[in-house]
């Protein structure tokens, strides 16, 4: 991009940023159209396009197919260091969580599964996959797979509640050991589509290994994120 | 995109993963240019390109201006867990780190680093900015933050070695209690120019506010990474 449309870029980002920071702009509010931007600023639409681009990409602001763009929710605090889970976390928050089952299965484990679960070849793990959402808003897709010698007869519960308090209450098994692994990524065709945004958008996967309160592996949770919805939180003392 | 566009670009997407995944296609090795790409896979440049960004998004390959694309070199395990720094942690792993200081200089604190260091308004602070490469790949820019009244003299000793074992050895400090904030963002014009990709690009941050052996809070980081360079783990136990 040549000199002046990258400091007319930068000038307009610093501008709604400003109007974001001091809550100008609330969580949720519609920006007026680009169109209006443009006039707004006295700049073209590509330049318009341009700063909304980079406030995306830093996720204060998204789009809706054919809505427009708007701005961001904040992201939720994810503390790796609690023992929470979604629902519980969400609330906390002052926030509303909820969940739909997208498929729940026994199925046969993938390659990355058998490591990640440290089953041999060949091995059978039941597969849930979930959308998750906050205050309405698609932020989280995730595939559980499960050890099944653990949990007999599981798909036969409602799997839109918390799959934790399952554990506990029908198989009186509680997390224990934690390890986690994220990577910043592109959204996948099944991620991308459950959250309803374009395939190739940018996410956070994280991977969560779980041992149970005797630390025997019991599970494994592939989570993928929107990029703008979180803040992960780590303390080490 | 059509369907059968997108059909084609998930096809090419999946031969080059096999090749990358067979080690076929080595770290740091060139891959053919678009258009013999094109030939091969009897498909259009549009097509070929598009299957090329998203194996990018996913960190799997990567753009050098005016050179091409190549195979990215696996990424750096981050452990949190560990107290480690920049210099030992690539060491550990078989691989080269370097490290050129940007600048450095006391100037009055930003409001968010006040807040991250606890410091009153209008104080002083010495920034250190660094960019560090893995076997000479630039992966990160740091901007470092320092309580200066812990640190007297600290900016004439030479800060291209690790300020960790500065800090050891001439001020008897050693890291204590950490707290990391982990968030996928776009990389700012200062990381940006820093890592020499393109403003926008995706990239990891991760805000380091780092206690001593005393329970006081010394100083900071601003980390940017490169979206394709770590991949971060944590363990709970």
């Amino acid at each position: 991009m040549r000199d002046e449309a990258t400091k007319a870029v930068t000038a307009i980002g610093q501008v709604l940023q400003e109007q974001l920071g001091h809550g100008l702009l609330a969580a949720g509010s519609k920006l007026p159209a680009e169109r209006k931007l443009s006039e707004l600023f006295g700049t073209t639409r590509i330049t318009v396009r341009e700063a909304l681009l980079q406030l995306e990409a830093q996720g204060q602001i998204y789009r809706e197919e054919r809505r427009g763009w708007f701005v961001s929710p904040p992201r939720l605090a994810y503390n790796l260091m609690q023992r929470s889970h979604f629902h519980a976390m969400v609330s906390a928050q002052g926030r509303v969580p909820s969940t739909e089952v997208i498929s729940a299965r026994l199925q046969p484990a993938s390659a990355a599964v058998c490591e990640w679960l440290q089953l041999p070849a060949l091995s059978s793990v039941i597969q849930v996959c979930r959308a998750r959402r906050i205050d309405g808003r698609l932020v989280l897709y995730v595939e559980h797979y499960l050890n099944p010698q653990f949990f007999p007869g599981i798909l036969d519960f409602d799997l839109n509640e918390s799959i934790t308090e399952l554990y506990a209450r029908h198989y009186d098994l509680h997390y224990g050991r934690v390890r986690f692994e994220i990577v910043p990524t592109a959204l996948s065709v099944d991620a991308a589509s459950a959250l309803r945004v374009s395939v190739g958008s940018p996410g956070l996967r994280i991977v969560r290994v779980n041992y149970d309160q005797r630390g025997r592996l019991i599970d494994c949770d592939l989570e993928f994120w929107r990029h703008d919805a979180i803040h992960v939180g780590v303390d080490v003392v």
